[in-house]
């Protein structure tokens, strides 16, 4: 097992596909390893990618991983998008320039799928960042559609956050103020050569000005044509700059705190989750309390109390 | 507070508002009043609607609750979707059409805003299922994005799930593809006077089939237009015939469990949660951990370890 640790720590991508797979699992070989392998993490830059469907997150990911890759930057990408290429819904175009990355042994992609109930999604993306961290990975994408709270949470963990937005999708504009504003750290205007480009540009720029005006920095907007390849070394020299701008600021160890803190926080919910509603000896008592909810012979709260006391010092 | 209860029960909009809010807080108060109201839950029909942003399901649900009322059923709508008028991000015709609902007494309209790492989305959604249920409501709609992982696992809780589609949306049928398709048990294809409606009925229909030659039953696929309140009365229909269909079936007694499951784990990760996170004589050392983590004297999982070993038997 510390032998897997190691390979990983090398780079090697079967450890680092086996190591997360273990991770996912919650296997009690994976522990062994994560302990091994947090001594390594805390250098890669992890950029959270955000944005609507339809917002070309995925080709602009593409792009910015070669950008990276040409920069001599080793990559490692996560999708918790259910409708991005690199977890599954593709179309043919975004599948192609996929492939074409996961040719070269420097960039490791990993989709999430999707869990039950009490694994939930976040489950085990701070693992998944930690094992490509500890891999050697510089930089660590985590790409999330800005809709979903649990996709949010992930968002929140990230060094530096892109949001992707759109001309003429109404609909970023309101996603943008409905949360997403507030973690942004760069915008990137995706199809810049498209019809409402002006005019998207326009409304980003009064919200980011809103912002400004209440004394905080004014976000970059970057304009791209993911596509074309057009403005993305721009985009990766933004990013960078917030990177090496945040670096040593308070806010900068807070991040890296969160970061931290949601792994633990997920950590131990999924041992006690696991305990509680896996292992045989409480599975059969739940199984029998949830009859008695259904049979209104108890009520969920009741229910609660009584799993709480076996378990709870 | 026993009163509270009761005053929910007997439809007191007020009271059903501020019972919300206590479970919403997971406050002692709030269980007492959950163990009496769990007594009468149980008779409505909950649905769930989902759908990408721009589906239209605003109207759509706006709609429908009118339809419902005509029949004389009092409904409750329950709005996890961000980007939803009902939870905030609204169109000006949208606003309008809900305020309408909202003077309604026997329609109850509660947002679920966003929460934090240790709550998760889904925290109350249960809770506030089993309110509006108990409180006589004949129809419970729960209202989330087809996109992140936990408004999916709500979406999971529904007795009837509709799916809204539209035509011209290459995603939705994408979406369909990454998971929603399993879940639906009506389809809604609303703005079917748009261009493209006529190819985005086949593409449903034609992977309608595909299920339906695996041996399972048909999905009905109702096209309505929810401006005009087109389709409206069909689509209910539809629904309540799923619903009888339902009843009484393994599958219906399935849903139930899954609903009751749902709510106690979700109380149970919250209590746990709270206690470790939240309680003064826990937060200290949780703190002191994180630091140790950033510090690189100590990894995650050992951390998890040294808290379990506190708190359980």
């Amino acid at each position: 097992m510390k032998d897997l640790a190691q390979r990983v720590m090398k780079g090697d991508p079967r450890a680092i596909a086996r190591m997360i797979t273990l991770a996912e699992n919650a296997s009690p070989e994976a522990r062994e390893c994560m302990k091994v392998l947090h001594s390594r993490s805390g250098n890669a830059h992890v950029i959270g990618i955000t944005g609507v469907m339809g917002a070309g997150k995925s080709t602009l990911i593409s792009e910015l991983a070669r950008e990276y890759r040409k920069r001599g930057k080793r990559v490692g990408i996560i999708a918790i998008d259910p409708t991005s290429p690199f977890s599954g819904g593709a179309l043919l175009g975004d599948r192609i320039r996929m492939m074409e990355l996961a040719t070269d042994p420097d960039i490791f992609i990993r989709s999430m799928g999707t869990r039950g109930m009490l694994g939930g999604l976040t489950g085990a993306v701070y693992d998944v960042v930690e094992i490509l961290d500890a891999s050697g990975k510089d930089i660590v994408i985590v790409e999330t559609v800005g809709v979903g709270q649990a996709e949010v949470d992930v968002i929140k963990i990230a060094d530096t956050t892109l949001v992707v937005l759109v001309p003429g999708l109404g609909d970023s504009i309101q996603s943008i103020k409905a949360g997403i504003m507030e973690i942004a750290d760069v915008y990137a205007v995706n199809k810049a050569d498209r019809p409402g480009f002006e005019r998207t540009m326009a409304e980003i720029e009064s919200l980011v000005e809103l912002i400004a005006d209440r004394g905080e920095e004014r976000t970059p907007i970057i304009p791209v044509i993911a596509k074309e390849g057009k403005g993305i070394p721009e985009l990766a020299d933004t990013i960078d700059a917030h990177r090496k701008k945040m670096e040593g600021t308070k806010e900068f160890t807070l991040h890296r705190r969160r970061r931290y803190e949601a792994e633990l926080v997920e950590i131990i919910r999924k041992r006690l989750m696991k305990m509680i509603f896996d292992e045989d000896v409480f599975r059969d008592r739940v199984e029998d309390l949830i009859d008695m909810i259904m049979r209104k012979k108890k009520d969920p709260y009741s229910a609660a109390d009584e799993i709480l006391s076996q378990v709870l010092k």
